[in-house]
């Protein structure tokens, strides 16, 4: 993106911020006490060169989502990969449902190298990868009833794109009584500007966008997780 | 199930009957236009003897659903196989939920030839596993949006159990906005009684209990789904 | 219900219990320690007599709620009511879905007094009323994400009809991650049995079915909403 | 928005499309044979000056809803209006969940005349008012049921804001399996830009942006719901 597109857009910020704040938008939510963190799409598809779903910025995304896990491993909280992926792509019994008629969902093959997660980033024994269909990763998946019975109060979240499948579960995230979180280093996207203008809109509405170190320091001062239900075991719960 | 105990359950249905009916309960959804075929858990751990999870009467309902299979794969009709399954079956985070708790779900681990769908009624390609993690075969997964998605108007369920899975998969399919039909010989259990209970309430208030010859005469009368796709699209759709 | 049947049904229950317990089915998912009451559908076509709709058992069930809102709302949790109305009784655009076609839902026009809370247990400021428009209390209204939002993990579920709304209510509460309660002197039905092999179901797979006095006295023993409030805002959180 | 920002935004779009059109997005999802208008939040908070939710655009917006709803009138379409509104606007047991972190939803007291539907676009007789929590129509609300049930296959999307609301619920559309078309004359928001970007979004990814003509056209050549209805049951079903 220009120098001048850029100088743009953050013209039109400072114009809609001028307006959002006096009428009370732009809130923050904060941060709970019992955070998950969900990566959104870093599968091969999305994080290597040369598909049609890939995307830019891997260099600092990768990065991002390491020290995340890292953080985030160290006090037990729940980690959570998705992809994008389809077992029938063709005809008209595809799980892609209506999607393939807007984007090239037909290209994600189940079981395919494209859509497992880059192993940069691998989730380990214990984490969950979660095969969705849609661009939320709440929509027709289990995610919000495991969080919910997990206790979990906020989703730190990562990952591509900004424009699509990270903006629709941010969403999804508030509606279903989850606090946002997302990492303006760990998410990316393949065209200028929707980074920029999706952030902007999801902090003026839906979640906090928050800088990488604020994020990692969060989650080094949480108490680890198996700590907090042995107080409930010890008080009788 | 001892014949005197079948006799007051029957003494009860007809109690039951007696009331509902005055009332406007008990009532016919129908069959609409466009059925999808779901079969509920039929993977080994319920198929199979020697499982915490096993139920009775395979015997019968095997052969149903494989004369309801090619009845269906003959039009062309979505197919849709669920089983229960996780990949996290202990600690905070699993993705059990609440439900182990409750029942053995975690003897249900994710990739074990239990939790395969039986081979004697193994899915064809471009038919859907859908691995859940709750009861309904609708919640927490993409099936409503696939289904809708695919001009579906009415669900065949088969398969276990009948008190549990089966059921909550009746309850939320009319909720969806999709015509219910339960096909009596298809589905079992592994306790005596609460197929005929369950069966009674459902047929009450959540859909058309049929027998099989019913339901298999419905799919032979089918319009096969290729041939109303060309319809549509001559039709300038 | 004669002794007769009531023994049948006791045998039957004995029977599945001896097949049940010993391969892990009837565990208890216990108590949490944010919950929330549920009370299902106990409306004035529900609660009173001479409505297609019209339940028994109200002379137990209406003091039970109240016992159980005494000692809830001491305590601060949050209350929801439960109706079932449609703005749209005729016609192909109905807000019935397809349910009129199973029992007689075009009787409950939103806005009668028939589909009004009974007054013996009226909503305070404060409280929630949710008109659904299916059996489940969490099918297709806002009640997770909710109950989500605030911290509940805990549903104590009360009302009519046991065979329906309550039913499905149980199934759909674990599968989101909440522990259902369900109180055995405060829910009920219109037809003999289904309150009794319903409970039976629900006990074994679904949610703990337990006596009045210790949900109240589960209540009473609760730290208050505020003051948990307040602890989080004075650690910092 | 000053001609400048408007030419940077199209210069972005272009760059945009350049990425967008040969990796196969961009696609058309197109028009169904089952359309039901959506409009979002036309209430007096949203169309009228001088609240917080006030948006721009009501000259243009107004004419073409009632454009929209005389050509689906004619037709016998399912028209559905939403408006955002709260029973309790205070406290930790409220219906806002955690959406008053980020924006003034405390100002949206149900039965409001600020989240009444505007008088011009007035609901008649048998069209529905839905009075949702969250940004999109179909979250937490019996939408996708009711049109499911009624055999809709698209959604014809207005109303406001571009860049909260009508995103979410054109997400979640396709999502839930009916091809959304957001109408471009009739959508606006209360800050400059995001009406641009969140279209070329959605027109990307999710739904199909289309003039108003177009879709009255759409409209006007379109087969009566009850004569779709009667030849369904002339022909059995």
């Amino acid at each position: 993106m220009t120098d001048e597109v850029q100088a743009a857009l953050e013209t039109i910020f400072a114009a809609d911020t001028g307006i959002y704040q006096p009428r009370g938008f732009q809130r923050r939510v904060g941060f709970g006490r019992r955070p998950a963190l969900i990566h959104i799409d870093l599968a091969n598809a999305w994080t290597r060169p040369g598909h049609a779903f890939s995307c830019d910025g891997m260099d600092v995304i990768i990065p991002a989502v390491q020290a995340l896990n890292e953080a985030g491993r160290a006090k037990g909280i729940p980690i959570v990969y998705t992809t994008t992926a389809y077992a029938v792509t063709s005809g008209p019994n595809t799980d892609m449902g209506l999607w393939h008629h807007k984007i090239p969902v037909e290209l994600l093959q189940i079981g395919s190298p494209e859509v497992a997660i880059d192993e940069r980033i691998a989730p380990l024994a214990g984490e969950h990868v979660i095969v969705k269909k849609r661009a939320s990763a709440f929509h027709g998946t289990h995610l919000a009833g495991m969080l919910t019975a997990a206790g979990v109060d906020t989703v730190i979240i990562t990952g591509v794109t900004m424009a699509g499948c990270v903006r629709h579960t941010t969403e999804d995230a508030i509606a279903e009584g989850f606090r946002p979180i997302v990492v303006r280093e760990a998410v990316g996207d393949r065209v200028p500007g929707v980074v920029e203008w999706n952030l902007f809109d999801i902090d003026a509405k839906f979640g906090d966008v928050e800088p990488l170190a604020r994020v990692v320091a969060y989650l080094e001062e949480l108490e680890p997780v198996e700590s907090a239900e042995s107080v409930a075991a010890a008080s009788g719960q």
